[in-house]
């Protein structure tokens, strides 16, 4: 009676950014800005890093909203983006259907601000239509703590997984062998604790 | 295995405002007066907005519960306005379910106070009925946050779906073009930041 | 696919209360002592005044988890009182099991001390037979938050309904018309935010 | 040894508000922002209901910063309005302090946004000066609870006396005879459990 | 250069119990309602024990603030009452500063609602003609966290001590053999940790 | 609908201790390190206590990830141990797989660090591979409660019982009288307030 | 105007242990019982560690306050152990005060519980007497936060240095070279972050 | 009697930045180490902005405390560095303070890990020496908030300022007009949002 497990496989996942914009940005308090500022672009990283197909979308760029944050367009200078004219849910939008779709990959990772809208409301829609979801939860954003987790718990009710950042990159790499420089360097941008481990480390084993 | 996404459709929803009365309110603690305030009537204010149809009712208003709060008398003049003389659940009142059933509406919005009595005992009763139940988790407030988060539990458990009123907002709305200005104002009444965004925006657009 | 909603039924219910014990209580830190012990006397009170078969039971009261609390061996002299001599889960103990089927009710309200242990074995031991649990969080204490929120998951995955003795309350009475004056002392001896509502209701309609 | 107790007084205290700009606003996270707004608007209308001599300033209006929220601007329509060119600390503006000065008041109610600098700046200033210095805590924001309670201790060691707006309007006042409707509309306007007892008590009293 | 040691002593301490009124508790969101009540009564408790002189006084009993708290009425029938008509500050009233000169005491205890009002408004005043004030923090409640600190730094900075009841009772009693039962007692009441040790300590003492 | 009660039997229960390594220790931030430090003993002294078979696994031991901590191997010097050479998920590794069977048992009772990874991946893997999963919620630890709230939500769904060291303890004991003073020995070592009731009560009944 | 640096000298300091009773530690309720422990025993070895007179003392250990925790008497069995028979005030006690100026000691470190009774007392006492009094804050405990807060306050006001634990080690030790073992040995003891470094550097120098 | 307001000012300012090593930081748990990292080099960075000269000093470097962390190492490759061998009190070591007098600096904004310790010993002794101590007290870090606060308030009562990074960046600029893109750029790079608000801005007023 228990979901059975489906695990991020990196040839099978696509990556989702939605609404990553500086305006919506202010909305956020759910999480500091210095935190989740490096959760998104920690979650960006790890899409380049596994080569994992990415799409953008924002909504009402040329509003208050405000264009989307200027490190995610470069680091995906190639990626679709969807600039929607209006849809909130983005998967209301037939280009961003159409661009998940053709990615090919049926997991998908989705991010976004603010949480139970631009993030919950494509999930649900993805879900719906039997695709496997993984709810990016540090990576995405909202006005409080109530919201938040009102918006997991329906999320979570219609079949979706709820995740981090870390836990995405450690179920996506499985084997530190396959590239231990890469990983590390990774979370070492991005884990400060991280950091400081294998700086204590580099520093000792130099020293021998 | 998981639920399947009922989404809220402006033609199919109706809100049920049970139990904002001046003295209960004195009861919620478990969300600030400022915050929960702003909330009540933001969620008021979209009801009238996508012109839902309303039920306000209340228990033992000329008690120590007191008066239902004057704003939202004075939002919904023409609703079905239903003090119960004693139920403690609303739904146990014929007139209120008749009040209910007359919107012809198979979606419910619900929010009162306090969360576990007002809001779940006719959320738990219209599931059981075959009822779509809503619940504005930030336009329900209670004792404290123990109580809180076991009303949630029951009530998600029981088939519920956990939103906030922004998220509310945006489901119905589907689409920004379907009205900007209409929906911009309900968003810069009730949240400050939102209207911060707008206020940046407008005076720069103005300069040009 | 989700749960029925079985409805507190005072001619059904029985209330457990488990290892309210003075040396046990030095345990419980997730929440506030002195929230705890009104809690606890009002889940007790409530039994009282609905009439609902009470049964207490201690585990090692003559050894360091100390005696039961005095007020509730004062509320309930002809209560069946089940010493356990050394069972930790009191559904393990055959005079506890017969005394909660002696009552002829199908419903149970639990509370105890500690939350993961003296209020979830039985729990989980209760719905494995069938019975309808309703467990009362804020009569249940245990070591830290974490502790209870996993002991709280555990039993709702399990069946039962996590309320709080003010909901247990509201659900058993149904109509203030039942009797208002009962039910509102017992609010007021309990709640004082709704005490203060009835001082100031008191004060001024007796001054007219 | 101790500071002697110097208190408002309506006849010589000048309300200060320092850079609540609509771009600024969004730094402000060591308080809920429908709090803030609340209390913000509840200082300036105090200030309008006592007439205070209110000057109002911001820094670099015309860029990110943004403009002053227009709330503020339409309810002191004929206050000295000093839009600062680059001074971060406002009584470095001549501008300013001459419009200060030439409200011939001794005591300085101020709040502003960001607490240590919008505020904490000409506070510290205006000690040096020898006036006396009311900082209105709750209309103030910040960061995070860090940097204003760093910010807090620093003008509480030079002399500033910390307040909030509720106690700045009691000082003010004195005596409720001096008018009770009038107090009374303030507290309501921004206190919702005020509001409650007022709607409370007003409709028991009418229907007497 | 640092404050000296002044010692309470219940020769020469009297208390001050400041608008405990059914209304104004509704604004009191720094202490939850449980703990508070449990404060309130334990001040007036050992107010009663070490014979204190106490002064009652409330504002405006006939509106909406409502009045005192039937509990404390009960426990002083014969204390000073002083019901202000309308001075916010209780010092301001001929009639209480003459009843608390009339106590003969150099040391005051105050406590109240809100706490930058009612406690600190007369503390400042009292510390200025020269009495030694004594803050019962616990027994005096406000809106919130920020707005109590600042009133405590407020207090403090002008000369007040700050203490807890518990700290009161200890300081006034000096050794426990002046009355071992009497001040087991007062505890018991209002610790229900301390109340578990005693019902531990007496079964085990009993048993033998 | 609901799960069966799936009871932890010390005859059929193995214990598996997943990275519990120096560095990783580090990235530790949900729970504070001394209340982590005596869980994970904790769990380990009833392991031992129980005669569970017990299986230690670290990743990169030789890396910044550091060693497992002196403490575990002490306690477990011949437990299998298996160093993992890359795998993120234990249960990739066929050594550590090939270890949990040869226990024969069929409940696994997992803790480890971090939650999200080194708890959930080898949980969610085990369960769907039929064993029953008990996660030892307060012996795990990770980056902050958003990602082990996550982490819990994921396992829970897939069917893992969330618990803490006591509630384990307690379910494999069952009846104090299989021996008292083991059982009060674990206890008064991991749980000060437990120590103290013992403290008390020794000293007591040592006095008579 | 500013206090000037009194600097711990472990030639000069004494350390004061008082009441740390196994039940008055079931009143501790502002820190987590396990690192409240650590701490209190930290410093229990510091003391030995430098050599400092160390006094113990209890109030009531024959009634329900409970005997002084054992670990402690175990460390010191020398030290002068005045258990007294009444006075709350620590320095009330002529052979507490005796023992403490037959140390030759200007420097007193205290800890104990409650601290606003047990240490706030004797450390206002000490004061107003000329010793230089260092609180250690983490090994003192209390109710709550609100009450821990006030006794700071007022310890602070009449001059005492507020501390904890490790900073007392370290401010005692002045040069890492006057002893690293036994340093490191005491900060590995009781800091489980500073025992993974030691964990890690030992594992990786040895490695070479 | 208040402290007057010393202000800083670029040209009598040095920075001192202390034990900010890769294991030491391991300690740090009363700031999330995303903010820490981010508000470290933020200090950095305004150092090297404002070209205040600059110390960097370590303890134990070879040891389990670990190197400086690299990022400060590389932004001042030509500060004077003192690695010292074992004085726990910087200012204990001739060289450190040597080099704070050769910048002939008054001013001391002084950051480091952990707060009670590394900077709270030096800002003491400076102070006493004569000096003008600023606290970066959101850029050193130490295990709790208790110890954090114990420190702040005795580096507080010697003398010492507490500030932030913000407000230390912004008391040096004192006017936006002496570099408006190079104080934007720092800004940028340390707050996300005001990085959002120039982006929105930047974008807005390039469309024109």
């Amino acid at each position: 009676m228990s979901k059975p497990y489906v695990r991020l496989d990196k040839s099978q996942a696509a990556v989702l950014l939605v609404d990553h914009q500086s305006g919506l940005l202010s909305l956020v308090r759910d999480i500091e800005p210095d935190r989740f500022k490096n959760n998104v672009l920690a979650l960006a990283d790890l899409a380049k890093y596994f080569k994992l197909p990415t799409i953008l979308t924002t909504s009402f760029e040329s509003g208050p909203n405000g264009p989307l944050v200027p490190e995610l367009k470069e680091l995906f200078p190639d990626a679709p983006y969807i600039a929607r004219p209006g849809n909130i849910n983005a998967w209301d939008n037939e280009d961003f259907v159409k661009a998940v779709k053709a990615t090919g990959k049926k997991q998908l990772i989705i991010a976004g601000v603010v949480t139970e809208v631009c993030v919950a409301f494509p999930a649900l829609s993805a879900l719906e239509e039997g695709f496997d979801v993984f709810v990016v939860a540090d990576a995405s954003g909202t006005f409080n703590e109530v919201t938040r987790d009102a918006a997991w718990r329906r999320m979570e009710a219609a079949g979706a997984q709820l995740m981090t950042w870390f836990g995405v990159a450690c179920e996506l790499h499985r084997d530190w062998r396959n590239d231990i420089e890469g990983l590390a360097a990774l979370f070492s941008a991005h884990i400060p604790d991280y950091r400081n481990l294998i700086t204590s480390y580099s520093t000792l084993t130099a020293a021998k």
